[in-house]
Parts: structure tokens; C-alpha cells; sequence
């Protein structure tokens, strides 16, 4: 056999179906795990193709053809380091190490600089759509060299979803920025699932609704404004039936929803730099507080307040009414959502002097990865229209969605508050919208505040200068 | 003059008031600070007292009676390295230095590490109250060594502030816990600021009240159960008239308002710790919301929605009734608050096994801090009846007054969204208190698109064990 087009290591479901995946788009693929049982197994599954299987390194990396391409697909963290240490002796300079898994863009930027050193390069790559977007399409941020990038796009742009905009794929920036979009991108997905968690609970419990009437609804919005990934899924998983017969299966799931480390890498990143995240924050304390189940089932017997399955129930009139005022809710604090994201990765490019371009960012996220959706089009036209929009809900469109939009959005809130119905994140993303229209907060007793007891001073409105009052004397 | 009882370094606001308090209980105080200036100030405005000001360093260190307790009040972080980096050569095993500043743990467990390897004992110590809480009696969160503690007892119980409870201070824990208090300690404090400020901004805006109308509620409300410092001086604000004779001052004060460390890490450590503390969060992002003045000017003027300021205006009774409700929210709100920042405690404590105290840390912010107030003695009787309260919610008593509030509280959140007057911190509490009684939350429908596209499984409600589905499979 020839020498291999590019090394692929770790061989996890993500890793075999990435393989697979570059293997039928006419690149051979040498393979290698740290053990020998997925090994074997990929061999076995891969009989007739273009795929080399490996269990000694030093093989593994001599098969590549230089300077050689490498993708690690493992676990984030430590075994990325004990991986690269483990490579490195046999690797030559001008190299390339892609790290495809989902980690910390610091530690990626260390990465970088260490092997930089030594004449290896190394990109960190965000890569969305699960398994089967590893294996049909998905969509891909590469960050670090952009001279590097040349020699990867051959690969990215043939293996990633394809849209009629062009391959999911685009070289993002320098760095860690390709981790850092990808972190942000779990951020907005965050806020997407819990919205539409809310939604589905406004909708049975104070619509009183079956699943099988959710399912319409989520299959009819997934033919509208509000098309995407995450809506088709809702609504087969609410046709889904228990295969142990016991109903529909979502009845049955427990309600305790675990994270991992990008949701709470985004809320930590938009406190460092002072950027309001209010949907995707509450999004990941939703999760929190759905986790600690046993303190909740305790709690329930004891905190006081209403019980939103006793709301009033509705008649068909008032039931279309609620669907509509739901549809416009979801939508409008999604948009919030995807303009808090934007922002942060704004502002995070200014800090990191990363040249992110935000419609790109848009466009490779409209196909392959799990925030897909039609939306995403028109976040693409708004930054394509205006490069230096400095809030997406600016954007003429958004603001014509919006404005028709808001009526149903507050009366859902207000109503969820009346009936004892958590919206967290709804109802978050209502004040980050009506914070950011505001005209005038009551931030000056605030600060009036801070001066009292710290003499932290003040700006007045009439004239330039920082004042300071001796508040106490009279 | 006999040798020096303690040493004070830093003589800004903070430390000369600390130094005239300490010297005011019969301590001897050496001062040294890195400028001549202050200096010569505080030696100036010292005369007569048992004070003695020092420009060199080491002839300060001498004139301390050993083993020497030193207290920094400089600017955290960088400046309290080379701070300690300049004591050092001067310094001899035994000898305690004191961080009193706004310091990040983790800097503080650094260097109490360091300093412990060449038998030097190191404290951080939260400090609250602003100057006149250094100059009178400040609450005091002392963090280190616990035989250390005892040299430094003596002093701290006589400057603290002093209540019926005790002095507003105790031994917290050990290595940075001091400081990990404080924070906890800010980041309540910017609750209770932003709830006020949003309680301000209902009356004022949607009550049509004038700040006289305003001020006689605040007076009011400082005599019932909200009783706090920050009420009393919200009335005071309210009464204050512009210097300028521009009529009153809150209203001249630009509403942009700034932040500092703490309330960042506070947002940063609960996602760290997976710790939902929606109410301090979103009072973080309500500041910065406010801070980025000239994007919501601009937005102001292009964002559609209800103008709050047009919503009807309100008879006598309506306005009556108002206030009652949103002093139910107020309180309400706040009661959440703490019960977030003590579950963080609570969660900290163990993670880095601290032992904290819960009921012992509401008795020292009782007189002498910022967020001092008679509801924390409610906070300090639900500890001590309960040590291993996990939630502050559950306590008996705050149950009954929960019970009472909800639904002036509920009123407020909902009329607030239907007028489009941004209730982000109190709607956000909301929407934590009834997501924490939720018996039953929408995280299965979560859990289900977890599992669809990332086969990261779920639990049933029937029976133990991780299950995965083929959702597409029909």
C-alpha cells in the first residue's frame, strides 16, 4: 500500500465514523488507538477500503506521507497530552496535529506554542453533528495556522455537510479561536434545547396537550420560521413509543439532564469578559437544577406555591392561541440567544485578535451540526449586509421578527408566573431584551449606591467628570 | 517607643481607617506604605496617638514584636506579590502576614503554600463594611491556619463591628477560604443591589412614584422585615438633592454601572462547582447590560416593544397595592439569593473540605458589612436549628414567608414583562424557585435529544440502568 493520506487516531464512534467518512471521499486513512480492541475491530469493518489499520505507533506515523496530516479524536484533556507526547518522537518537522475533540481553547493555544517550538503545528477543530455528522457530514472550525489550513482544505471541504452556501467548513482563525467557536456553538445549543424544553412544558401542562399533539405542533413549526434539527428530532422523539410498552417513552426518561465542559466554559468565558449571556447562563443552571433531582422531589413536597398542571384548562380556541403565542416566544428568545453568542465571539475577537468573521461562522453552522437551522440563513444575511453589526437584534430584519413577535412572547412569560411554571430561560432572555432596549436602567441608584458605602464615584448625566457625594451629611 | 503590637501596609482609605481602629482598641501601630505621601498623611494626622509611620521597609518590620502580624491592604493581585516579595528578606520563621484585600482563592492558596515552605503564615482575609467599616467596625472573614487564628483573635474581635450576636468575626477555614467567603459575600451583595435597584425601578416607573413618594417606602420598608443597610441608604439617596440644584441628585446620575472581581468569580466558581445561582448571575449581567450605555442608547431608539413609562397610571390603591407587592418580590427575591450564595458555600466547603460554618458566617455579616441586616439573623437561626440544611428554602420559616409573598411576587414579574420593564434578576429568582419545587421538569425531553444525536443515554423512571435508543428507527 502507498503511503496513507492522513492519520487518524482514536477510534471511538466519532473517530471510526470521521475515518469512514474521508475514506469515501477518496482519502486513505491510517488508523491507531491506544488499544488494541477498536483496532481490530475497524480493521474488520473496514475490509476493501482505503484503511490501514495500526497498533504500533511508530508504524502508525511512518505510513503517513509528509509533511503528515493527523486528526486525534480522544478524550479532551489529559489524554490529548499523554497522545501528542506519545507521537512526538516519531513526528518531523512541518507536521500537523488537528485535535478534533471538544476542549478547552487554552489548552489548545499551550498546545500550539509548545509544539510551534519544535517545528510542529497544531490546529484545535470543533467538530458538530454527533456520530452520524462525523459519518455523512459535519460541520468543522479549524483554528491555529493558516498556511496549515491549505493543506487541510483539500480534506475539510470534501468531508463536511455540504449547503448550497458551500462545505460547512471555513478556516476560523488563529489559535484556540477554532475551540472557542465550537465552545460557543455548544453554548448556543445549550440555550436552543433548554427554549425548546419550555416551550414543550408550557405547551403540556398549560395547554394540556398529549404528545401526539406536541408531535403536530413541533412537525408544523419545523415547516416555518422556526426549521431546524432540534425541532424535527423533538417531534419523533414525542411520537417515540416505550418498548417496554409503557406509552409513549419520553414519559418515561428521567428528568435530570447531565453537561459537560462547554456550557460551563461559555458562562465562565462571558463573565471573564464582561459580555451578558443571560439565555445560554440560565440554560446551564436549567441543567443544574434539573440534576439535583432528590433535592427537587423533596423540595416539591415542601416549597410552597401554585401547581401549574391545576392552571385552568383550555378549549380549542384558547389552545391555538397558547401554540402561537409559544411559537412567537421560542423564536424571539432564540434570536437572544444567537445574538448573545455572536456578541461573546465579537468581543472574544477583539480580545484574542482572532478576525473572526461572524457571517462565516453563520454559514458553516446551516448544515451538519446540531444547531442547524434555516435561522442561521438569516444570521448569515445580517452580518453579511452590515460586517460591523454589533448586536444581531439591530439588524432590520430581526427587529421586524421581533416586533411581531413580543405580544406572545410576554404573555407567555407573565402567564408561566402566574401558574408557578419555571421559565428560566424564557423569561431571561425577555429581561437581556427588554435591558437592552431600555433607555435608561436603574442603574444611577446603583451606583449611587457604590459611592455611598465605597466611594466608588459617579458620572452625571449633565457633565463630564467622575463625582463623588458625602451622601450622610445633610 | 516599645515595639510595635501589629503592622499595617497600604495606607490607602482602607488601611489608615483600619490602622486608626486597631490603634483606637489599644493596639500600636507600625504603617508603611510603598509612596512617601501617604506616609507622611497618616503620620501627620496621627500625632498623639501610638502610631508610628515608617518609609523603610525593613526598620517597619523591626519595630513589630515578633512572631509579627502584618495586614496588607493593597490592590489585589500583582501588588500583593510584590508586596510579600519585598517583606520577605525582613521577615522570620513564625512571623503572619494578613491579605485584607479583594483577593481571587486561588492566588491566596498560592501563596499561603509558598510562604508555609519557608515558615511564614499567611491569612486572607475578606473585609467588608468600606471605610467607615474599617474606621468603626467591619465584619471580617479571616482565612488560614487555625493556631494562627489565635494570635490575631484578640485584635480582630476588638476592632469588628459588634452585635448582640457577638463581634462580626470568627475563624472561617482554612487556605483561601477567607476570601472564598468574601466573594460568596459580594456576589449576595450584588444580588440584594440589583433587586433593589429593579424593586426602585416598578415603583418609580410603573407606580408613577416620585423620589419623595419612593423614599418614604424605603424608610418604611427599613422598619419590617426588609430592615438593611442597603434599604437605609436607598432612603437617603432618594432624598438627596443635586449640588447643583438640578432637583435630586439620583436622577442626575448616569446609569451605567461598573464591576470589579468578585462578582465575576462568584459567576465563574458556581459553574465551576455546577451550583445554580440564577439571581447573582443575572445581577452580574444586569450590570453589564447597563454598562454598555451607548449600544442600548442606540438601541433604545431602534428596538420595538412597550414603552414601561406609558403603562396606565395607578389610583391610590392600586399604588397601595403595588408596593406590597413589590415588597412581597423584594423579599422573596432576596430570600432566593442567599439561599443560592449559602448552597455555594455549602458545595465549596466540601469540594475543598473547609468545614464551613453557614450559621456562623450569617451571625458575622450581621453589623458591620454591606449586606448587614436583621434577615440575617433569620439565615443564622435556620442553620443553627439545621446544620445540615442543604437548602436555606427549606427552613420552616422562610417557607411560611415564601408561602405569604408568592403571589405579589408572581404579580410583579408578570406585569413587569407585559410592559416591557426588564425584571431580569427578580423574574430570573422567580424561575429558580419554581424550578427547584418542580416535581417534575422537562429535562427527559432534554435527556431524549441528548440521546438521539449523541447517544449519551438516559434513566427511566421504571428501573435502573443506562438506555439508549434508536430515535430514527420507526
Amino acid at each position: 500500500m502507498s503511503e496513507m493520506a492522513i492519520g487518524m487516531v482514536g477510534l471511538g464512534v466519532m473517530g471510526r465514523n470521521l475515518a469512514l467518512n474521508m475514506e469515501e471521499k477518496g482519502f486513505s486513512v491510517a488508523a491507531w488507538d491506544a488499544w488494541p480492541e477498536p483496532v481490530d475491530r475497524f480493521i474488520a469493518a473496514s475490509a476493501g477500503k482505503q484503511i490501514a489499520g495500526f497498533k504500533d505507533l511508530e508504524a502508525f506515523v511512518k505510513s503517513i506521507q509528509r509533511p503528515r496530516r493527523i486528526i486525534l479524536l480522544v478524550k479532551a484533556g489529559e489524554v490529548v497530552d499523554k497522545t501528542i507526547a506519545a507521537l512526538r518522537p516519531f513526528l518531523e518537522p512541518g507536521d500537523l496535529i488537528v485535535d478534533g475533540g471538544n476542549e478547552y481553547y487554552v489548552n489548545t493555544e499551550r498546545r500550539a506554542k509548545e509544539l510551534a517550538a519544535v517545528g510542529l503545528r497544531f490546529f484545535g477543530m470543533g467538530v458538530s453533528g454527533g456520530e452520524l455528522g462525523a459519518r455523512n457530514g459535519p460541520s468543522m472550525m479549524p483554528g491555529g495556522d493558516r498556511d496549515g489550513y491549505k493543506e487541510l482544505e483539500p480534506i475539510l471541504t470534501k468531508i463536511a455537510a455540504q449547503h448550497p452556501d458551500g462545505p460547512c467548513v471555513t478556516y476560523i482563525g488563529p489559535g484556540g479561536s477554532g475551540h472557542y467557536v465550537k465552545m460557543i456553538h455548544n453554548g448556543i445549543e445549550y440555550g436552543d434545547m433548554q427554549l425548546i424544553a419550555e416551550a414543550y412544558d408550557v405547551l403540556k401542562t398549560l395547554g394540556g396537550m398529549s404528545n401526539a399533539e406536541l408531535a403536530d405542533v413541533f412537525d408544523a413549526w419545523n415547516h416555518v420560521e422556526l426549521e431546524s434539527y432540534l425541532i424535527e428530532i423533538t417531534a419523533k422523539i414525542l411520537r417515540k413509543k416505550d418498548p417496554d410498552g409503557k406509552g409513549d417513552l419520553v414519559d418515561m426518561i428521567v428528568d435530570a439532564t447531565a453537561q459537560k465542559g462547554t456550557g460551563k466554559w461559555t458562562v465562565q468565558e462571558a463573565a471573564e469578559l464582561g459580555v451578558p449571556v443571560s439565555t445560554i447562563a440560565t440554560s446551564v443552571e436549567a441543567r443544574e437544577l434539573s440534576f439535583a433531582r432528590t433535592e427537587r422531589l423533596a423540595a416539591a413536597k415542601l416549597l410552597p406555591g401554585p401547581d401549574p398542571a391545576k392552571a385552568p384548562a383550555l378549549d380549542a380556541e384558547g389552545k391555538k392561541r397558547l401554540i402561537e403565542d409559544v411559537r412567537a416566544a421560542l423564536y424571539a428568545a432564540k434570536a437572544c440567544s444567537y445574538a448573545q453568542g455572536m456578541n461573546l465571539l465579537r468581543v472574544a475577537s477583539e480580545t484574542h485578535q482572532w478576525d473572526l468573521h461572524l457571517g462565516e461562522l453563520a454559514r458553516i453552522w446551516q448544515a451538519g451540526c446540531i444547531i442547524r437551522a434555516k435561522f442561521l440563513g438569516r444570521i448569515k444575511a445580517a452580518f453579511d449586509r452590515d460586517t460591523t453589526l454589533t448586536n444581531l437584534l439591530l439588524d432590520p430584519s430581526f427587529r421586524d421578527e421581533l416586533a411581531s413577535r413580543q405580544d406572545g412572547w410576554r404573555r407567555v412569560v407573565a402567564a408561566a408566573a402566574m401558574a408557578g411554571l419555571p421559565l428560566l430561560t424564557t423569561g431571561a432572555s425577555l429581561g437581556y431584551y427588554d435591558s437592552s432596549r431600555r433607555e435608561r436602567l436603574p442603574a444611577n441608584l446603583t451606583q449611587a449606591q457604590r459611592d455611598f458605602f465605597g466611594s466608588h464615584t459617579y458620572k452625571r448625566l449633565d457633565k463630564e467628570g467622575d463625582f463623588h457625594t458625602e451622601w450622610s451629611a445633610t
